[in-house]
């Protein structure tokens, strides 16, 4: 089968668009009518099989996951997305895996709102570059660079859910219980958190998507914005499920260096943490920590007294 | 080094950036401004080692030719180039490599007027996918599907160079004169033609760029206009260099079924062809062929009888 028609059979029912999208896929380029004095947040990630997620991951987790860290982007930026393009490699035409991955990326962009409005389809090792587009008003967007010293580091959700979930994966564990399961589902479907991020815009001055680590994207929040920052161990929001299956000693590393988890982490003035909170709804944000004025991240125990960490955020080089 | 390190260091040159940039590289998502009322053209290419350049091509050459067939896309929308992003997946972070690259992929960009905005660095099998943003006015695009029955099929520049230049190659010839080089930059550095794809807006019905081979792009053309199409051999135009190297038997299967000339194949009515040549400027827009309601592509020989043609255009799958 030609990359036409592969495409056209799996993606076709993935084109229903919101009224901006023009033209979607089938010609030289989509077309977009940006909405009326809106900007545009663009932004691409790539997914390499073997490096971003398991060899063995299926094909519908790899369709949401690829959407999903793309729009979590557009989630730390306060973006409304709009639409993406999908450059998908692959070894070979795999009806199957197709239809597989074309069902995730369908689950996982509904919600979202974002239409798929073209790509590209070539052969070669597993990879998935999707480019999303959002939109927001003029001046509205989180930027890394907005952090006051004062202001709160706060993140939504859980951390280290899904590092716990790799390294159970990578032992060869199969998940066995609600638990386990519920913790796979964070590594391999990851909520992009695009509702919280478009509710916090005017509330938080800063914000990152967590997914390299919180230590590590906090870090580009405090070079960004000229600051440091320290963050209260105890204070790290641990879900039920990874507090009875993660060992005590490796809590605090999962949870400061594991990446995958795509919560956000925002800077939030202390007179506006209601507020934020608020708008987040029923997603909970938890203070984790504080700008202040020297740089780099600093962590301190339940006592107030610093510790040092050895581990390193996720690096892809 | 690190991801961010690399990026900084070989990538912030190309950044300088028109006014509708109003963020570029650094943060979650870039920003773009669109130009009050216009549409917006976005596109997404793949280039894969050994598969769309041959594995030896000088990285600066991949730099170049990854914008280069994004922005060909712009050209045969008729959109002007704004903005880019790249994923770019790497073996190994190699700093030569990066530099030559990176030099590339500024000299195309630059007279071009598109700003890198942003991307992701990963590590694999190297690959590079570019999505790129062009604006237009409303109606002003030039799609696949406006052909008219009697519309003359025109194309810019010449066909077969690119071809002729990689089967020299496949069988280990190094360019040894200047046709020779001439031929192999027609391969290595396609100039996108988005000069005569703004021109042509508003003459021209339909377009296409001519990545895939003639046959196939023109093809593209008639299906999505419900037309067909009849090209005469004879006219097909010829660079000087191609007509001295190209074997006489395997011109017009070069010229109609090669890939990578990235010339545009637009669709003029009749009256309208002296004004499309003098908007192409000193490029040479030649007719080809014409819009017939019959479908399907076919061929005539320079007595105006049907021939047959076994070859096909490119396929990825």
């Amino acid at each position: 089968m030609d990359e036409f028609a592969l495409i056209r059979r799996h993606f076709a029912a993935l084109t229903g668009a919101p009224r901006e999208v023009v033209l979607g896929v089938g010609d030289d380029c989509a077309l977009l009518q940006p909405p009326p004095g809106e900007q545009l947040a663009v932004t691409s990630d790539t997914l390499i099989a073997g490096r971003h997620f398991p060899d063995q991951t299926a094909p519908a987790d790899i369709g949401w996951k690829a959407l999903a860290v793309n729009l979590s982007d557009l989630a730390a930026m306060g973006a409304r997305p709009l639409a993406f393009t999908l450059a998908l490699t692959l070894p070979q035409a795999d009806d199957a895996w197709l239809a597989a991955f074309a069902q995730g990326l369908r689950a996982c962009a509904e919600p979202s709102g974002a239409a798929l409005i073209g790509g590209d389809t070539t052969r070669g090792p597993l990879s998935i570059t999707i480019t999303a587009i959002g939109a927001l008003p003029p001046g509205g967007a989180l930027l890394r660079a907005g952090a006051g010293i004062g202001d709160l580091v706060c993140v939504t959700g859980t951390l280290g859910d899904a590092a716990l979930a790799l390294q159970q994966w990578q032992a060869g564990r199969v998940p066995a219980d609600d638990a386990e399961h519920w913790l796979r589902a964070r590594l391999d479907r990851p909520t992009p958190r695009h509702a919280a991020g478009l509710a916090l815009r005017g509330l938080a001055r800063a914000a990152i998507d967590v997914s390299d680590g919180l230590l590590g994207d906090l870090g580009h929040i405090c070079s960004a914005s000229g600051a440091g920052a320290e963050l209260d161990l105890s204070a790290l929001p641990m879900s039920e499920a990874f507090r009875r299956r993660a060992p005590a000693a490796q809590r605090a590393g999962l949870q400061l260096t594991g990446g995958d988890d795509y919560e956000l982490c925002v800077c939030v003035p202390p007179a506006r943490l209601d507020d934020a909170r608020r708008a987040c709804g029923p997603l909970p944000l938890t203070p984790v920590g504080r700008i202040v004025a020297e740089a780099g991240v600093r962590l301190r125990d339940a006592h107030g007294a610093i510790v040092e960490v050895s581990s390193h955020a996720y690096r892809h080089f």
